[in-house]
């Protein structure tokens, strides 16, 4: 029996449907400008957030790092929490290849966004400190549970914010969940990323949103760092075909992340009011002997922390899988 | 009707079997290392080379960034030759996200590689200057008119270098026109780059090899770039398809090529003396006014410098094609 | 009559007895290590700290960025607080010339260390999120007020560092102020920079201290960065000199910055038991329109904030100088 | 007795009556733009060269590489000359530090600059490739050996580049040789370096000249870099001393050097015809061995390459130095 794989909503494999949707993808060579798919990939990312232009990129990470480029300099200000995405999970890089100064805030509870204490740590030019250019914010929050931000905070926190990125690879899940519009998300930000291949289960590919300009330098910033694809249609295509099937079944990943913490509150490990979406994180004393004991029952989960084991929903768990999952972590916490 | 696209080798839609290839891709998610069509690809490639380790990007410019990263730090040397792609056609990558400082030499005549020339401008250690850390070459050679370097020339080059990378996009080519093997050339190298997305025909992917040390740095600071992509397989995948199907078939390209060149010799403005493999550079006195007029007329050539046209052939480009193209410049050149 | 200058303790002039060091020092070629009075005031300095070297600097930006540099590579992550000079008055320089991604911790209050919340977000290997490689902090703390840190934090803070840099350009004042030794303070950090030309009265000059090793290191980083002086030594003389005539009598800069606070503190702008060294800090609603008015009458005062105002003592400020400050800022506060 | 020191004209120290000006210096805090010297010789070395504004800065290094960041941004093009200084002595600075990248064309015969070499390989925009952002040149030329640059070559390179760079750390050499007024090599030039610490004989400094708008914004990139001083005026004293005493004296360096090449003629190791200004180069089979011969007795000169050793006059050599120099050369040279 294949293993219930719930370490991240990564491991999503195409469907019939998407893989159909690939192999008949029309293409071209999309460094020229000229693959049809991912240009209207480009334009329905675009339109749907209510901005002028899009960029199709490999990775979540590349699509943050080209909006931090395309917002920041080397050598200015980037003020985001400190458990955020793109100062945890990509290898420096908005220092390393970007320059980019990184100021943080740690964050006090997940979901709640600290509107006053973030603003009170934006510089504003004119004090001979460096002066913050960019705030960045991540919805949902991945090392926050999941979190939805509040969007009235959200808009607090624009208002006061000198440019502001979202890093939205899971955007999906927090629109779902919130019932705010991507357009209301895209109101807000000077740049996103969005992410195909989480939720939304595409095998590979990211955009970065923005305006026309903006996205023409990321395109120029993403032959730098070696992103530019050729007939990146075959991805695309995928792409949109999740945009057109998996987004509102999004629900379905959030409803089951909930049952499961419902199931296992009982064992102290987890406050079901804390799952937000598809993201479910477990307090366990010993989270690798926890990883382990699980995966020698076919149940996949992933290490998070000294003490935190993380478990996500996504399209390749149905209903039968959850419940085996249930069961074996159950188990496993009993003894 | 279509018309015969001849500006690049980059341009090639999948074939058939390719789409299928891609279709019934068997995948994983290749950040957590499990993606098998990935794995298999990147043990192929890294054996056809007689290396240890190969790992899979998406593009030939990621891939020549990680070789270098893994060969160079900040302030470190790199020779190359001044139309090297590394320091062409890569946004300058090497030196804006690696650091990298390149001295360079302005080659004599293409496909020929002055070693005496080359090794005058290594540094050695111990005289104050800062030492040559690193040499790279490309082979074929994209602004040399896609030319081979002589072997002989590069065992001498390894002989005095301190270390050696092929930016090998089009080695494919070179092996194919020269006879030398894949396992021949990586004996040379201390890192290679290879293409699957130009003569090959597949979408997109490059790869890069080295020993598995390497590899594993380069695996590393890809997540630094956003090179990291998850269910690529479906990407890998045609890549398998084209280095089982695609390789030897470049004799064709090359036979091509040639075939254009004599065929338009007689204008004055290319010597098929000096067609290597699927490239032909002509010289003629507007390029713009060139490519313009033969687009109209169906034939799709690109702008190469201020007095160069570029045509390459490739997997798209048939018998029909290639006659109609040299029907076609012939027209143009004519009048 | 001259201004009265409390902007900065930078802003001090060499004295005659500092003077005359600098006329006759004994100067040789620094780049090439054949400064006597350099190497003389490097040995002294490392010594003093108990470490095995230090080098010699153009400035403390320069020696804070070359002990990150030796302690940190390009995508290494620092931790520090919000508020720390390297990532405040520097340019973003750490991110911008050295890609060292910084995460930070907002103080809770001046003079304050909270350790516990420093070491909560020290990342270890092992758990895919980028590990913390260094921490540093700033002693005396320049936004903190001059506040001196706490000895047995520190300690705490040094046992849970993975590495441990000091900003120690005042850490003359901390030392003076506390009673805790310079060799004592030495023991707990990897690396320090420590600067000459602030309370000491030194026109130019800071020092990296460090191992031989790293400090070698920072010597070859330091060509890079445009540091090497020739003959130094005539800066270096001037250093030695306030080595032996200038630190005991911080203490009456100390004495004075109190004196200050405690006849401001009727006015409700500062709270005297906030001082800890040189520096005191003015809460006032207007600090253009005050440190304006200041000027004025003759007296130096420099904005600090939106609502804050820095007053610094220094060797060119002797007893008569600060009452005609503590007349001025009296004036002003009162209308 | 005193060695006599041939290595370099960077070992020279200051004269009584260049200590005497340090040490009577009237300084302020120049990161506030307050030290009237450094202010003055500001002035004074901007109006020499005919340019709005100038820089002082700790060393040539630092000159150069503010020049290149202000002309130059990440993944921009510089070519130069594959010996400059700027690729050859900085520790790669320009990539490392500013993500420069450099194309160099390798130097035909000392003293000579072939304008249509250096053009060819300018590349302007619009063909694809990185177009070239900046020229740099370097006059006199150290590794050249002291070569002078035909002014009407550069006034060719002028008109060819799309900005134009001089590394003049020695133009003042240049300027007392070719009669070319220091207002004449300003016209020709976007950025300049000079420096006062090798020829001129000051302890410490450079100066980096341009526009107003540039020099401020390479004022704020000396932050980032480490450059700024506090009361720098005694460094800058001795600078316009040495603008003031220094300059012409400089044709008695040149006449020395010429007179020891016509000395040293006679052993085949040098081409009298090959000293432009103050510097020799002199071939030997073994350079490690010569300098160590010649130190034994007494005279130091300097490894250069592999087969080469320099020779620097400069201001503290005089005749009679020089003439020991020339006794103690002769006899290690005739075995």
């Amino acid at each position: 029996m294949k293993p219930v794989d719930l370490r991240s909503d990564t491991v999503t494999r195409p469907t019939d449907g998407m893989r159909k949707a690939i192999a008949e993808a029309e293409v071209g060579d999309d460094v020229y400008g000229e693959d049809p798919t991912v240009n209207a990939l480009e334009a329905e990312v675009a339109a749907l957030f209510g901005h002028e232009a899009a960029l199709f990129v490999p990775s979540g990470t590349m699509a943050n790092q080209l909006a931090l480029s395309v917002l920041l300099g080397p050598g200015d200000e980037l003020l985001c929490d400190a458990d955020a995405h793109v100062v945890t999970y990509e290898g420096g890089a908005a220092a390393a290849i970007g320059g980019v100064s990184t100021r943080t805030v740690v964050g006090t509870s997940p979901g709640a966004l600290d509107v006053d204490a973030w603003l009170a740590q934006v510089r504003r030019p004119g004090y001979h400190a460096l002066p913050t250019s960019a705030v960045a914010v991540e919805n949902t929050h991945n090392r926050g549970g999941g979190s939805v931000l509040p969007y009235d905070d959200l808009v607090r926190l624009r208002a006061g914010a000198p440019a502001l990125h979202c890093d939205g690879a899971r955007i999906w899940n927090a629109s779902v969940a919130s019932g705010v519009t991507f357009a209301e998300y895209g109101l807000l930000f000077d740049t996103l990323s969005v992410c195909l291949s989480k939720g939304l289960g595409a095998p590979v590919g990211s955009l970065v949103i923005s305006t026309a300009e903006r996205i023409e330098r990321a395109r120029r910033r993403r032959q730098q760092l070696g992103g530019g694809m050729r007939q990146a249609g075959v991805l695309a295509a995928a792409g949109r075909y999740a945009l057109a099937h998996h987004v509102e079944r999004l629900a379905d990943d959030h409803a089951r992340a909930s049952r499961l913490a419902a199931a296992l509150a009982e064992f102290g490990v987890v406050d079901p009011a804390g799952v937000w979406t598809n993201l479910v994180l477990l307090t366990v004393p010993d989270p690798h002997a926890f990883v382990r004991a699980a995966a020698e029952q076919g149940v996949l989960v992933g290490v998070f922390g000294p003490r935190t084991v993380r478990v996500m929903t996504h399209l390749d768990v149905d209903d039968d899988g959850l419940e085996r999952a249930i069961t074996v972590l159950s188990a496993v916490l009993r003894g």
